[in-house]
């Protein structure tokens, strides 16, 4: 249902980059979780531009919580976040000739001339700082539970990062490392940082964007959640995934790369752990099968497409005078989203595990436990 | 919610591959659509198993359409259809040695045991006849509106098929072409359907199985349909298909190819043609912008992983026994899903689209026009 | 969503009144549950007609199971069940002047002309045999976990029955007794079994018809179950029974009689109970406060308008000449619902209370307890 | 789904009595609307207490707009609200004793002591500020398509206010004239303020309160709008209006008063009028036939109760203490809700029908017209 997404927890999204505020609404969350302001911030310091290779536009994301959070903890209620728009720049920004493959024209149909424009209004990256706010409360949800959400960059450009590992524990710990870094590093599990910087400066020294793969793995899921028809792990997840702006595939453990594989290669094997637990001797399938979690990490890819704001000189229409124009964008603009967007995937993807446990378990489980 | 998918245009499935029937419902569906029954059989033909790449497990599908339908028009009322299952050869399955990158130990631990697991019970293949008998009601629903969907194999092993064109008039005669195949045939655009067809039976001939890719496009959905969120046609789309089993992963227009893309090949660049409507020069966003049909074909490919079913021995664990076992696996299947699979892309595809146009349109639009 | 209800349990109705069927999934309800096909039988016989009192259009409701089900035990996927239409008599019928009362004239208006309009359709009485059916297996889920449900006739013409009791161990002995209530019998607390078949029948030999007033209770329901906004447990009930044909009204506790309540007369005062437990000295509130529940009996009356088709001659107007008619009804049909009614306010009930059990306390509820 | 209601049009809730802020957010409403901020202050001022009836705790309800609406008109996309709370005394209230007949008790049990309390919380009435915010906006939507929404005090203690006339000419300007009423004087059709007034002040007096019963009528929907199962009109308004506090029963029509009706009395028989229409002579059924609109003025009551909160002595139970105890509640509070009410009820009910165009006639129903 548009804004909202989730059955039992669910989030609402509203705002309009340069509007008044951006709020969300988490709604489903149990009583008694605490809200570690802390952790709300760090989250949201991994989202804020910061050095080259990000937008000028800084934010300080003065979130308010103004309901659903008491004395610390949840109070059950939903939980209404208010973060208010400081730093807009609303003059860089011209009504008519549509930036290519941004929204500006299918809003302008969609919305009869009647859209907030400014700033890519709802379309806005800006958005996101919704979510990010309230993933920060959804990941400390999570992270009761032991299950914990980590995001690197795979690829950018012609620079390839390492894979997660196979095994959970390995898996736990690459995730602690990335969710560690410093406020403004790219996270990546090998050593491709500079690498990776390089490729995002020198786009942008051409004027130019550049894309990237995001990789995200997810440790501590109990086995046996998700629907084989429809509420897949798999299709819950992509759902959410493709509203962020500039995701234009997800594709779950091989992914893509099963497409000439035989199944030989491709099937998981399954085998007994140390501990006398099933596990299988690959995880070609993400941790899913059938839809379902299998207890292995939870693994996927987004591809995010390059930011499509770009200075150099491009062809376009003008659709308030239905005549062909060159354009050239200025404003303030990444030339990645790559590194800001990983914090987007790990929020949205805590949405969906805390409404699979909450369906499976029920409301309770943040405080109760699986 | 589980078995039933779309906001006003929704599809509930219910069955199990060895069970009495599969049954679909279509609910939201307006008045006074034809049903055409020859439509829905040649449907079916293409989902049905025919010649050597395919299971000997043929079902005639006698599907009874038991509600909703009145003087060969839709009544308005959920369209209830039942269509029973006939070979059914239960005594080919095993319970307790989990087959390798099948459902068959998730359903476990998520049953407790109680699942019907002949046949793969309602994780099994057989379950999408439901699904191919209802989206053929529902194209019906769509051609009336001069909407089209089609659906071919862009790879399979080292095999690449042809892409879809850029334009909508090219792309619509691709697809009417690829709709008028002849009953088990493989869908292709170019002229690979020996080469598919040669790797295919090379994986049999191993005792093996093979991936591929779908490629998927439609034509004649008009613009500003879609949410920015949550509801982008991506998402739902995506969401949707996930549950087609042996799909990990979806990418619409150049999907994983934006990830090494700079923004100066990868926007799509506006322009008048010559009827004076605004189309882009490219489509590497597979006609959604922000979320939202911009009136260029939609195009999105999915990822098909290998049919897990092999008779190749592999080692997997018996989960009522908890010991590690081998396994090769007897009964009927298909070396390579893909063909039989491209018709149910298609049918899916199409309650997405019946269901945003219904939101977006009202429920009428279908007997009324856009 | 239209013919789906429920979040986390739900159920999806199709059919019509003399089409081929009538069909019912239930969803969500988790594995494991007996299904005891006797019961099922025993709650379609207390919908079945049955004596002067009711239409003579009865069906043997032969309804078959065939999916969800296996080895006398849910399975955990969705629970399709079919029960064909048998005894028909489709020239009873007339199309174009519309019955008052009934929603013949709607139809029209909604479906074009398209509906299938014998025997009522899709709005038919006959309908309700699915909701029957699956409120069987969904009584019994909850009956594992002690929580039973009853339907009395609080009022018939000017006839009244007893109501309920307040405590919850009596509430709960009035209940099995009802539900123990032969087959064809009039369900009532008190001694008013003759004077209610005395009120049908007299309405009856009057080619006229009667409404009624049910009252249904519910024990064994946790406390803190249901939403503030905007599931609240009166919220989610009365949406279910408002379905069914017929009812008008739905009030919880002292309902509309609150309204010429002073509020120190009408509050539930609070005390603890011989075994500490919290109680309130009455029940005016019907077991529910804030939208939850509190722990007491769930008391709610239903208003069942008096059966719209009647000998008696009427004015109406014949839609497709647009002319003002008179009519007089012929078919078989009910004096009175009101009795066969009470069995479906049951099933709706029991609908909604798995659902607020799933949602509060996980999909496996129903079988590892509250 | 909780804290949202609506499937196309929906309203997202949040806040709590004494926290920082009450907020709504309108989803679905299309783009184009203009927003006229008098109205909504008009509203709200309807809401607002006022003299000897209400209680003390007088808001300025300085809400704002902070997105979804730009320049004047509404942009498509989320229509966030935020009213800051200023007027609160959160010293008044007491936690452990629960006041009887409020959620005191249930939301302890509910959120297990982590609810915040102060002044009700998420229970309060003055949640209902969000309501009215974006019912006025709603308000404005069905205005420009005709469609009118009015409701007065039917009855109060032992006052009787006259019903809605029959025609809908009559009605509407029933509702004007409710609708322009003076801020503060309580909403009658006929000649009883002063006795109702009278009624509320004795109750006060008595430190006591008083209950009521609502009747609301709308005018100029469509004929065909609501569904057979399960989205009746009848089922979503009783859904959405038994989340406003103190509600217990919703009628339509005659309701209750069919229970001792005979049909022939009860049915509503049809004719055409002067304009060739189809109307019925009488409207027992409140406008809906089968849960769908058949054009006669849709009519219900609510029944609401007295105010629990009384000065008078009561006993309870302190569930800190888990002991019973008396309790004389303070603070600020109203001696009936019911003048209060009404403009909430109309909001909600304007949120239904708002919900039920877009679903029958898509989303731009509200500037394209029906």
């Amino acid at each position: 249902m548009k804004n909202t997404f989730g059955n039992n927890v669910s989030l609402t999204l509203f705002g309009e980059s340069h509007g008044e505020a951006i709020g969300v609404v988490i709604d489903g969350l149990c009583a008694g979780i605490e809200v570690d302001d802390s952790f709300i911030k760090s989250q949201l310091a991994k989202r804020r531009p910061s050095g080259k290779t990000d937008t000028p536009r800084v934010e300080m994301d003065e979130y308010r919580i103004v309901s659903g959070v008491y004395n610390g903890k949840t109070t059950g209620t939903p939980i209404g976040i208010i973060i208010p728009n400081a730093n807009t720049k609303s003059k860089d920004y011209q009504y008519g000739p549509a930036r290519p493959s941004h929204a500006d024209y299918v809003a302008f149909k969609k919305y009869d001339g009647n859209e907030d424009y400014r700033g890519g209004g709802h379309f806005s990256g800006r958005v996101t700082v919704g979510l990010v706010c309230a993933g920060a409360i959804l990941i400390q949800a999570l992270n009761r539970l032991g299950i914990k959400i980590g995001t690197h960059i795979l690829s950018c450009g012609s620079v390839n990062d390492t894979s997660f590992s196979l095994e959970s524990e390995q898996v736990e710990k690459e995730i602690d490392k990335l969710n560690s870094r410093e406020c403004g590093s790219i996270p990546v599990i090998g050593n491709v940082e500079d690498a990776i910087y390089n490729e995002i400066i020198k786009a942008q020294s051409e004027k130019d964007s550049i894309g990237g793969k995001l990789q995200t793995a997810i440790v501590g899921m109990p086995q046996g959640v998700g629907e084989p028809w429809f509420d897949t792990v798999e299709g819950l997840l992509s759902h959410a995934l493709f509203s962020i702006g500039g995701v234009k595939g997800v594709e779950f453990g091989a992914g893509f790369d099963f497409a000439d594989m035989h199944g030989s290669v491709a099937n998981d094997q399954l085998a007994l752990d140390e501990n006398g637990q099933v596990v299988t001797k690959t995880n070609n399938n993400g941790g899913i099968n059938g839809g379902i979690t299998n207890g292995m990490p939870i693994v996927f890819n987004c591809a995010i497409k390059p930011t499509p704001s770009i200075g150099k000189k491009q062809s376009t229409v003008d659709f308030l005078k239905n005549q062909e124009v060159d354009i050239e964008i200025k404003g303030r603009h990444d030339p990645a989203i790559i590194r800001r967007a990983s914090v987007v995937v790990d929020s949205i993807s805590a949405l969906v595990m805390c409404d699979l446990l909450a369906t499976e378990y029920g409301t309770k489980v943040f405080v109760k436990g699986l």
